[in-house]
């Protein structure tokens, strides 16, 4: 065991040497909260921690919440990306794979996905405590990775995290077969979350603002109207909140019957006025929900029950991550890829 | 057929004429958001209805917000209280009743509780649309009422309504046997809660901030402390949230454990600033509840499972109503209990 011990000394030292590397960065003072930095010094992967190179990483809506101080983050953002084990096991060296954002130290009991997401000593990449894929290389826990098979693209790799998230929404809140639900928002995660309903009931409403998006809707066979023209007294037994910003509880806490759920996607920055009333005298259940189970957004890819590809407007060399940033925030976009230097 | 409505018509036009009453009336202009009216014009009961001469009345946190000015309420407020039937069918003529506030109008299949507190058409006793309990009279559907049986004093009858609203917690967040269950709120509502989760589980602490409420918990073998004396990292599985304020809510997203349930009991007047992302980080439940099952309420009293006289604190006549809403209102105070003139 001692000598076991002295190996990993050695790889610790070996593999934790910094390297400079290309990344985005928070940064407060910054104009947009972000910048590029072509030398940020990335420590080496921890024990039990692998190298992974990105290869297509993605922008989603908490990225924009971050760099507005969400979470009081500092340093590299990025959670939804797909790379290759540049050091790691025998197992996962040289694969492509994507990973699960969650992550404890390694010997940690935390062997689920429901443990590890809760456990109060957790980093979350991109979010909390742990540099993200926003960057040549991100070091992850080799247990939180997940290969990727070959019938997979990069693009639809990258969308694992959160299809995983849309998963959640029904291991959550299980439909019953004539459950009207709706979704509201019809951006990025909520285009997701509506697919993944969809496969579970006949009765899906995508409710949002964006015509872009609303046709996008359409095109992946989904029925979408605008959310200020669902005819008055329409409710709904289920609310899938994921328009990202405050208004959405206020309106889903108005679609959603008595005694009826919401589920709670969008987290943002701040505290907002919110009037509970309404949830205690119709008895409303309302779910906070998060990250979901990445083998079965793996699936779902690899059999094609979901589509990712439509919802990408754009792909920038990470170097020009800033107006990816400033692109993801626009109505004119949907998903925005990041794609740094190729190996 | 026809000769039944001829009669329900002369009825109605016999018992719909308008007397004047003792009554407690809402009044935006009243120092206090409410006076006493001694000649209230209160109309008699329309058909369905029963005329009940209120015999005690007690003052809930609901009322205090209604003279806030919540639910837009004007009119006689009340609708905790015991009457007896001074008009109505030949089952309940003359009997000892407390009343279910939600009502529905005749003939609606609003036949369960669960149907009649949230059908759209309904009006709520004091609260929504029809006059309350601090009166000497009062009319409700006649299939609102429940007789009381003679062992239930009218102290212990008039919180069968508080009483029912704690036992809907338990149907609606069943406890599973090692629960620990936080109840945020040593107040009126809390203690009743309190005393019905203590029977289904071990693991049932009271969390309050009046050293007296606090003081009456332990005297009813409640395990009670201060708030902020829970020690830190504390986490419950089930918080039910009694405090009747906006900071309850923080604190019991801060109490309840990862993907744990926080119930909601309170309302109040008004939007208050709420950060509602350690609801979805945490994947926290957050479930509304309100009015629950008269005939659990009662069973409990009559078998003495719950003791309701420690927490009066106070009696006024209706024509000291006034007085009474700012004893009720003071941290010196529990329940207190209004008494209209006797027969």
């Amino acid at each position: 065991m001692a000598r076991v011990g002295a190996r990993q000394e050695s790889r610790t030292i070996l593999t934790s040497r910094r390297r400079n590397v290309q990344a985005l960065v928070i940064d407060r003072d910054a104009p947009d909260g972000i910048r590029f930095v072509p030398d940020y010094p990335q420590p080496g992967p921890a024990p039990g921690e692998v190298l992974l190179r990105v290869r297509l990483a993605g922008i989603c809506a908490t990225d924009l919440q971050l760099v507005r101080g969400y979470m009081g983050f500092a340093g590299v953002p990025g959670h939804e990306f797909v790379g290759r084990v540049e050091t790691g096991p025998p197992t996962l060296q040289g694969r492509r794979v994507v990973a699960e954002i969650n992550c404890v130290p390694p010997g940690s009991p935390a062997d689920t996905l429901d443990v590890r997401k809760h456990a109060p000593d957790r980093t979350v990449l991109g979010i909390q405590g742990r540099d993200g894929a926003f960057a040549e290389f991100v070091t992850v826990p080799a247990e939180n990775c997940h290969v990727v098979p070959d019938g997979i693209s990069d693009v639809q790799a990258v969308f694992v995290e959160p299809l995983a998230a849309a998963c959640q929404v029904v291991r959550d809140c299980p439909q019953r077969g004539e459950d009207r639900v709706a979704v509201l928002g019809s951006g990025r995660l909520g285009i997701l979350c509506a697919q993944v309903l969809a496969l579970h009931g006949p009765h899906v409403d995508v409710l949002g603002r964006n015509p872009r998006t609303l046709d996008l809707c359409r095109r992946l066979a989904l029925r979408a109207g605008h959310v200020d023209e669902v005819p008055p007294g329409a409710t709904y037994d289920i609310v899938v909140e994921c328009t990202g910003s405050p208004e959405g509880l206020r309106r889903a806490l108005r679609l959603v019957r008595p005694r009826g759920t919401v589920v709670l996607k969008s987290t943002y920055a701040g505290a907002e006025r919110l009037d509970l009333a309404p949830a205690v005298v119709n008895e409303v259940r309302i779910f906070g929900s998060r990250c979901g189970p990445f083998d079965e957004a793996l699936d779902l890819l690899r059999r094609g029950r979901v589509q990712v590809e439509p919802l990408v407007t754009a792909r920038y060399p990470l170097a020009r991550g800033v107006e990816a940033f400033r692109a993801a925030a626009s109505p004119e976009h949907i998903k925005v890829l990041l794609e740094p230097p190729a190996a």
